[in-house]
């Protein structure tokens, strides 16, 4: 079996809708067994987060207040990639405007597909070490808190189900594996 | 700072789409400053996915076509729940159509959040051991392909940034905590 066994040609492909954060688009596709189906597909630009830590072996998570869930979750740091922008870059600038932080020793952790079955968001995972702190720089319409964690903690709370945001979890995970 | 310091209070909540899969919703908020802002909803039912291990020390995954992709990845197999579904019985019933694999000894790995900007969707994550195999018992739309993966292996994917699917990479790195 190859990849063009599972191919679905696309159809038609109606824009519901375009927002600030997402498109909604609603494909018609032809199946592979000649059958008509419909694909409810968000589209996104991707996004990146980053696992900063400090020297005292703390990772730095945000409380941030989540529309979606009615509730404050603990992430960390992430954003919408802007358009054009490179993931690192955008990963520099995220941290710095959601915690003040100057990061250094980036590398890559990697890259996700957070929900395949409706979503094409990409989200790029990076770490780095905590360099230097200045303000926060929040957009308008954005409101969290910093929070530093004993990383041992952190991973504790992933593997005992207090955090619960996927990014988060991948993050915490793929590092304990490295520090 | 508590919970009520970032509450958004929903002014409007306007439905722009209702489908098979997802709900979106263009919600009117204020904000904690007193501002209105809007925010992007997709609305999902939650989902459940399972990481069967045989006692070969191997882990079943799927490839499975992704529309949203163009192309086709590995997971491990996943779905929708259905109204008013235990999460664990559709785990259950998910490995046996996507696999056809009775699995025993299911535990729970936790649930996640997998992109709490915009949906609310939880994934409610299982591991299991196969216990027998039958046939597969796709739904009409789906098409997919068991493939049986050493574990090691598939945990070198995930580091290795060879699998890219958010629960996926999540279940293979709290089992490795555990076997």
């Amino acid at each position: 079996m190859d990849f063009m066994d599972f191919y679905e040609k696309t159809v038609e492909s109606k824009k519901i809708f375009h927002g600030r954060i997402l498109d909604l688009n609603l494909d018609t596709v032809c199946l592979t067994n000649g059958k008509i189906s419909t694909r409810e597909i968000v589209e996104h630009q991707g996004a990146v987060c980053v696992a900063a830590l400090t020297s005292n072996k703390e990772i730095v998570l945000v409380k941030q207040y989540r529309h979606t869930l009615s509730k404050c979750i603990l992430e960390i740091p992430a954003g919408k990639l802007e358009k054009g922008e490179i993931p690192l870059s955008a990963a520099k600038r995220e941290l710095l405007e959601e915690t003040g932080i100057k990061g250094k020793d980036f590398k890559s952790l990697g890259y996700i597909y957070v929900s395949p079955g409706y979503s094409n968001e990409i989200i790029y995972l990076y770490s780095c070490h905590v360099d230097s702190k200045a303000d926060m720089k929040l957009d308008e319409d954005e409101f969290l808190e910093p929070v530093y964690v004993k990383f041992d903690t952190a991973l504790k709370m992933v593997i005992n189900d207090e955090i619960h945001d996927a990014k988060t979890q991948i993050c915490i995970l793929k590092l304990n594996k490295f520090i």
